[in-house]
């Protein structure tokens, strides 16, 4: 087991505020804890924080691209220089190297708490096993999207999104900051359990697996023209069939699901995904069966 | 009783969505209704409305200055330029004169559907007695606050504003919508009732009157450092006493109300205030007598 240092991310969007005093907490009870496992701490955006809106120029958490396929026009931007910096300084060849990252965000969705992998990554999967068997937390993988990458995460060998809502942005909640402190506060120790053989894997792992994305439906100017359905909004994780309501417009219509398949809508009316045009992204529950080579990898770190 | 127009504003404050969407509903299902009394509907901020912001360059509601007071370096404001076309467009001297302007906000904190009324003016005190006779709506009466002025509805002889929470900005909400579509489509009635005498005022008003706003606790960077107290969040309209707790700062500490009075907090936590420093104002409860010049002043109009 090499984990050294784990990177604790909050404040990737700046108005996601809840994350970031969850760490100022943690660093008043727990920052005296000796641990062979270190936490570093970091605010993603801070110009964002500061002045409490998503980004400056570009999401933060779709800035940490492959060289190769990067865009160079927007090396001028404040978040691509972010991310950079964060990689240089944090990154697993970086001047402080972390093995680990874990992304702190909230969702105006009423996601409760819960993971979100970014494709099937064995130690990503051996540590949301870890959480999941611990706080039995749902977890969406995000997979095969190609018009949303560079996820910060990625840009580490091994890490995961801790998401909780619904809460609005900007809004300080007690109780959901607590339920982040209690998901900081557990994370080393679940890995010196399974380092330590006090615990097993659970056999298996659930996931909800990104499918689509779908928009709001639109007028013929292109501004949107239906609410989340009353019988939908804060449904997230919940099962639709063929038939149920999805949208209510603007002439007092429903907007049905019509696909002939069951699935699992997440991120419902997510505040902002409007900007990406997304209403919400429809999931797969899929069962996969753990194996010892998660944890192999994981020690490996 | 010469009320002929009404002035429905809605997105007055770009990212309170919902009241935009109350009033398309209303526009499809009642804009057939033939009344002696016409409603005029405006999108008070369509530039911040668009982007999803509060406002562009300062908050119009705040930007309905007496001309003499005005500082001449705001004219560039947008919107500035757009109180101004406000008031020539629908202002009682203007071209679509308008003799009441309600304006349709929504806020983060737990005010539930109340009423805003900006100082002690009969007609208004008529008209928000209505609306209190008719939903037992709350009212803060704002008064005495050289901090904030220049409210849109002080531009009009009559008007208040109905403040409906909790609900996240931009966030669509079908309850929060609902809510507002019941009290554009019984204005008109009520207005109906009292000309035939239908009804009477209520022999009293309770207003909560406006006394000072307080700040959060702030680090020595000047950085918000207290979260709203979890016994006091969502206590909108409840009163407290000396030694109720307001906030939970960074060390764990309590802070608490050190005032010897009773008094009843409002707006608790509203997001859109932290920039103003405003974590919650304290109102004191005051009940008036209604009085016949009311009535007479409204009708009036």
């Amino acid at each position: 087991m090499t984990v050294q240092r784990i990177l604790i991310v909050s404040g990737t969007h700046g108005n996601e505020i809840n994350p970031v005093w969850a760490v100022k907490h943690f660093n008043r009870v727990g920052k005296s804890l000796i641990h062979d496992i270190k936490y570093e701490f970091i605010i993603g955006n801070p110009a964002a924080y500061e002045k409490g809106c998503r980004y400056i120029h570009v999401d933060l958490n779709r800035s940490f691209k492959e060289s190769e396929n990067f865009d160079q026009h927007k090396n001028s931007f404040y978040e691509t220089k972010r991310a950079n910096f964060l990689v240089d300084k944090f990154g697993i060849d970086g001047s402080i190297p972390c093995q680990i990252a874990i992304d702190l965000h909230t969702t105006t969705a009423n996601m409760g708490t819960s993971i979100v992998l970014y494709g099937r990554r064995l130690k990503d999967f051996c540590l949301a096993a870890l959480l999941q068997n611990k706080f039995g937390l749902p977890i969406y993988l995000h997979e095969k999207d190609k018009s949303q990458t560079g996820f910060l995460v990625e840009a580490w060998p091994c890490g995961l999104v801790i998401e909780i809502g619904a809460v609005a942005q900007n809004f300080y909640d007690s109780k959901i900051i607590d339920r982040f402190s209690v998901i900081i506060r557990s994370l080393r120790e679940e890995i010196d359990k399974l380092k330590n053989n006090l615990i097993e894997l659970p056999k298996e792992l659930v996931v909800h697996v990104h499918q689509r994305s779908i928009d709001y439906p639109r007028d013929e100017k292109g501004d949107i023209d239906g609410l989340i359905h009353p019988e939908r909004i804060n449904q997230d994780w919940k099962m639709i069939k063929k038939g149920d309501p999805l949208f209510l417009d603007s002439q007092g219509i429903t907007h049905e699901y019509e696909g002939d398949q069951f699935v699992w809508p997440v991120f419902i009316g997510e505040v902002a995904y409007k900007e990406k045009k997304i209403a919400m992204s429809y999931t797969k529950k899929e069962v996969i069966c753990s194996n010892n080579q998660w944890v192999y990898e994981f020690e490996s770190l």
